[in-house]
């Protein structure tokens, strides 16, 4: 016998949940799992959630793991050596970038949560955070719970979707402590300039700003792997979060790292080791593995990427908006035509056409007028995808002709 | 080539940190590698992470499903249907609680990160949080990052390490927002008597405050397993944390739950779906399986820390120490002799016999008294602890006698 819900709640919630949704996609699948639930064949162009398979080599690597019976107990707050040591490796061997495995590296189940981490760990109510616009709504969240105060940063396609750091110096940067640049850029698909790169740190010593550059599709669609840490003078100034959920297909297995100087990831630790533990064992070192896969990995990968973007960039065309083909990452990112935006284009897409597209103007005002796809699906669904899309589009013009 | 941090941080830590240490046992731990690095042979039975394996279907049922292509991508925030069921059927069974696993489950990874999210969900600063002493330090560490003001209600082994309420409430409870219990209680292996989560409930609804029963120790060395949430009327005022870590030999793995009203869970979610993601789905595919053991399972899991607990108790004979053959959970608590208190001997068992113990004292100041030995290590390894000191106390006893 299930006990409805007819009661208040005996305590209120905290302020900083108070303009905190629910993360937007966790409301979304939701609606998503709903629509299914009545026999719609949704087809969910929305996440970028990789949809191919880690490398079998990684999954070997965690039975092989989990069959031993010394597997299973907590692991350390820090991660095990030979994953720090196996994170290093790939920071040099990829990014050019030498870190301290013992001090430098410090593994997080997944680099969302090192978000929440970082806020916490150096964030005061009042102080100042500046978050992309548009960008990743997690920034601007895990700002908030933190007490932070968010100021948003806008970017715009005709400056590369890269900050205006002259603009934001004049506008005063006192109250600021943490900036969170997210390069290769989501939702954009834009690349940093080393030379923007450069100014970056500059600009954080200047202004006595902590930068943390979230990095998680550093491989996709690029051939120039970049590290903001690569930057002469960034140790000082900058964090680095990475990811195995991306370029390794691991998004569900839940590991990414921090990386950055030993004064700055010790006071992480105080936060992180009082909230959860150490990743499985199994999963870590299944994890190894994968940061050791070789060039031809990430070549495989990004053909097959590469074949689907094609088909996102004409499902881009059929619904009229335009882009760039030298986006990069695991979206393609477009303006929707001049009478519509990104919600107006999802809507129609989710209600008419059982296709799921990510609205522009969830990742910020800036946003609005465009619309998102995710190459994390087969070429055949973007394909169906795009079938749909364009019957719709066919039926729209004859009802019109009508 | 690694650049050594000789700068200072360009930002300081968030005020939420100041008194926060890193958790104990994450320096501890790193202490005793150190010490192994020197050669020495560390037996620790300090921390309560099961060594046994889970049972071999869990170990199956994780391969099966991480061997499929779609088990890799982004899972629910709220976790798979199948395991929500899972933990409701777990419920019902064990604990004669029925909940709906549509709205009365939020799987988590690990209770611990429970902790985080309900006070992270529920404290502002300024709000009261009652804590045990002796108990779990991460209630106070939650409670303090948070930003509430923790209020220490001292347990002692005269009232069975229950709290006297009606002193708690001659001291006013106005500001009081969440009060911790944890019964199974660790340290002190104490069990809650069915009138006393009655009162507790009463006083609850009384005073307007939200309980939250940590209950990770159900099973262990007990045939009582106990819900706060039989209770009548506990449903309004009390949510309840569960883990796989102990009775399912599933620390490491990371995989808990919070079981309550809709209304509280839809609270902690809106918090943790901006911190994290759904569990791996292989591991949430095995704990399905290790949430349907059967009554055997539990039986045998028992009957080794029966014989492992009377080894446990001949060491703390051997201390000096003076302990309830009545306890339960993973461990066993002992008060030391006069002369000493758990720091003094865990340390000397630590640096002359190479043998961790826990310091009662790191649970609070009522624990100081005290000390805990895990039963998380084999028969054989126990009774090297006793062997290493025995032959200490006779080593002194001969010293003395010189």
């Amino acid at each position: 016998m299930t006990t409805p819900t007819t009661f208040a709640p005996i305590i209120p919630v905290s302020d900083r949940l108070g303009d905190t949704e629910e993360y937007y996609f966790s409301t979304k699948l939701r609606e998503i799992a709903r629509l299914r639930g009545q026999g719609k064949d949704i087809l969910n162009l929305g996440i970028g959630s990789p949809d191919l398979p880690p490398a079998p080599e990684v999954l070997r690597a965690l039975t092989r793991s989990a069959e031993r019976p010394d597997s299973h107990g907590y692991q350390p707050y820090t991660g095990r050596p030979e994953l720090r040591r196996a994170f290093a490796g790939w920071y040099d061997r990829y990014f050019g970038v030498s870190l301290d495995p013992e001090q430098e590296l410090l593994p997080l189940m997944g680099s969302k949560e090192g978000i929440m981490h970082v806020s916490m760990a150096f964030i005061n109510p009042g102080d100042e955070v500046l978050v992309p616009d548009p960008g990743y709504p997690t920034y601007r969240s895990a700002t908030e719970l933190a007490g932070g105060t968010v100021r948003s940063y806008s970017l715009n396609e005709a400056s590369g979707w890269l900050p205006d750091l002259n603009r934001l110096e004049s506008e005063g940067l006192d109250r600021v402590k943490i900036m969170w640049v997210n390069y290769p850029h989501m939702p954009t698909g834009a690349m940093a300039t080393p030379d923007f790169f450069r100014e970056l740190v500059q600009f954080a010593r200047r202004n006595r700003i902590l930068l943390v550059n979230d990095n998680p599709y550093a491989f996709i669609l690029t051939d120039t792997v970049q590290s903001l840490l690569s930057v002469p003078g960034a140790r000082e100034v900058a964090l680095e979060l990475s990811s195995l959920s991306k370029a390794q297909n691991m998004a569900g297995w839940r590991v990414g790292a921090l990386a950055g100087a030993a004064a700055y990831l010790q006071t992480v630790l105080r936060f992180k080791s009082n909230m959860d533990s150490g990743m499985f064992l199994p999963v870590q070192e299944a994890a190894v593995v994968a940061l050791g896969l070789g060039d031809e990995w990430y070549r495989q990968l990004n053909a097959v990427y590469r074949s689907r973007r094609e088909v996102a960039f004409r499902i881009m065309d059929q619904l009229g908006c335009t882009y760039s083909r030298e986006q990069v990452g695991l979206f393609v990112w477009a303006r929707c035509p001049p009478d519509t935006d990104g919600y107006g284009i999802c809507d129609r897409a989710l209600y008419d056409k059982d296709v799921f597209l990510t609205p522009g103007g969830i990742f910020g005002g800036a946003g609005k007028p465009y619309v998102r796809i995710s190459l994390c699906s087969t070429e055949e669904q973007l394909q169906e995808a795009l079938y749909r899309l364009g019957a719709g589009a066919q039926e729209q013009q004859k009802s019109r002709s009508l």
